[in-house]
């Protein structure tokens, strides 16, 4: 379908390849640069008058430019008359800050979802936002995937046995179940708390894990201070063996040494946020999201109905 | 006025201090910092409620961090029930992309001020606006002050003998005249133009400036090609020497480099850009706007007239 054009900003731009190559299309002709002074400089090289055009990017570090990529970008769109304009946001930043945790916070995560409908956004189409709530914080369209059946799949793929799947803490435990199901294994719960101020937290465990191989699951992986800590704390209390998997390798700061340093034995990640090259060490597989990413476009601008693949 | 309060962003704290000195007032207490991954953690440490804020930020380079750290503290400002949220932004970034000079294009200036009004600001006021459409823009109140007068003093205050203002380009006429009238000297005005394709700019200098002292004016000098070839050309001419100045010293890439080589004997900006080390030269004379911007605040909560300060 002409109608149908597929953009990349600078994010993801491997990410963006991969899902034109699936969808069976060349990604569309702009030059995304920056002026001298750091102004970011966009010129859409094609006429996309009347197309529906997906645009994919990540609003992974530097997020504030990825953002602002993607806010110019949609308004060149609109004033070039695109049809519709959708916002493929693999990875969405400033998810965590979601609510308010003390007083006089921002929500960014929804001035965020405000500034893409001001520019111009029509839908939005993300994967594992971190909090099932961001869905309310859009007036216009979005369309919500999991990571889930892609970590799955892998896992499956290696055919372990006696496993269990564990979530690092009590907000995770509805993935680490769906994970769980599909790998037909039951789940532990790692029980963080602090029994007096300034004292170590302890990492209580809650379920069978002696002798069997455990599968951490997260959303995010930052720091990795939670995931290998409780890797760790897995080994120590009579885990076999301890994977961890996510779906946005954010990795900041220190993460790659304490994943390095730690008990995980292998850390499965999507591609949902490029891996600069220091960050892909052996121990990490990356795995991708394109075919999941290439089918919601197809299915959304076909209007299909797509039960399984949205939530 | 204990309703009134200023805070500052991490463009130019130094001017914001200078600003609240004039007021009378401290500074606002709140923290502006960085997650690990790059995203930006706002946290207002004071109680504004049912406050008149105004918030001092420009938006020079990095302009995104900086656009994205006002967006999110207008955010918060709004969340902690400020009364009113004005936005001084003695340098709007992104002010050079205020019309499609090219199919397919972004306005981003208009962006900008939509981004803005989104957030939640009820105000905006700027200093020197690249055009004076961007003004149109805005659905919120803006209030406009020119850098002029300050240029203008400055040079009176030198009792140049026998002066000429010039405008480097067409664009700035009005702007040379404006300090030219306050100089009560003549203008001139550089007339570049390229005679085929592929063929040095000629430098026709219309007005006439044999033996003069010139005055160069410009609202931004970003990378200094304009400035320092139309010095150079001044002085082939017979001008006896060359000033410069400009409100916006964005001064990136080879600027100083082609300031420090020029002919130009001392360019006079304004602050409303903080300078790094490396561009605090001695050829570089810096004036505050800081009493035009406090007076700015104080009439514009006071609700007082100001026909003399805005435009
Ligand atoms: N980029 C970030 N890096 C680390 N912490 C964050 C980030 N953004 C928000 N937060 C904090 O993370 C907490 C929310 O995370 P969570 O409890 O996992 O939903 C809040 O206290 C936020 O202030
Ligand atoms: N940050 C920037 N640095 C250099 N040129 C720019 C910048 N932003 C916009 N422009 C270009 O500058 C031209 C407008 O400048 P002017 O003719 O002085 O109004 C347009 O062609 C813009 O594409």
């Amino acid at each position: 379908d002409p109608n149908l054009k597929v953009f990349s900003l600078n994010s993801n731009l491997g990410l963006a390849e991969e899902i034109a190559e699936v969808i069976g299309v060349g990604l569309g002709k702009c030059s995304v640069t920056h002026f001298s002074d750091g102004e970011i400089h966009i010129n859409i090289e094609e006429s996309i008058r009347g197309c529906d055009v997906y645009v994919i990017q990540s609003t992974s570090d530097p997020v504030n430019e990825h953002l602002m990529e993607v806010l110019i970008m949609i308004d060149a769109l609109k004033r070039a008359s695109a049809k519709t304009i959708n916002i493929v946001m693999p990875y969405y930043g400033y998810a965590r800050q979601d609510r308010k945790a003390r007083a006089r916070e921002p929500i960014t995560a929804k001035l965020v979802a405000n500034l893409l409908e001001t520019a111009g956004a029509h839908r939005v189409i993300a994967l594992d936002l971190h909090a099932p709530q961001i869905q309310g914080f859009f007036d216009i369209l979005i369309d919500h995937m999991q990571g889930v059946p892609i970590l799955a799949d892998y896992f499956e793929g290696k055919d372990l046995k006696d496993v269990v799947v564990v979530s690092p803490d009590h907000g995770g435990v509805t993935r680490a179940r769906k994970l769980a199901e599909r790998l037909k294994a039951p789940i532990a719960i790692i029980d963080k708390r602090r029994p007096r101020p300034n004292v170590a937290e302890i990492m209580n465990i809650v379920g069978n894990i002696e002798g069997k191989t455990a599968i951490l699951i997260d959303d995010i992986i930052d720091t990795a201070g939670t995931i290998t800590l409780a890797a760790n704390a897995l080994i120590e209390n009579g885990a076999k063996e301890v994977y961890a998997c996510c779906t946005h390798p954010v990795l900041s700061g220190p993460a790659i040494d304490r994943i390095q340093n730690s008990k995980i034995k292998e850390l499965a990640v999507t591609n949902s946020i490029a891996l600069c090259e220091e960050k892909k060490i052996d121990k990490i597989v990356q795995l991708s999201v394109a075919p999941l990413i290439a089918e919601a476009i197809i299915r959304v601008h076909e209007e299909e109905s797509v039960s399984t693949l949205f939530d």
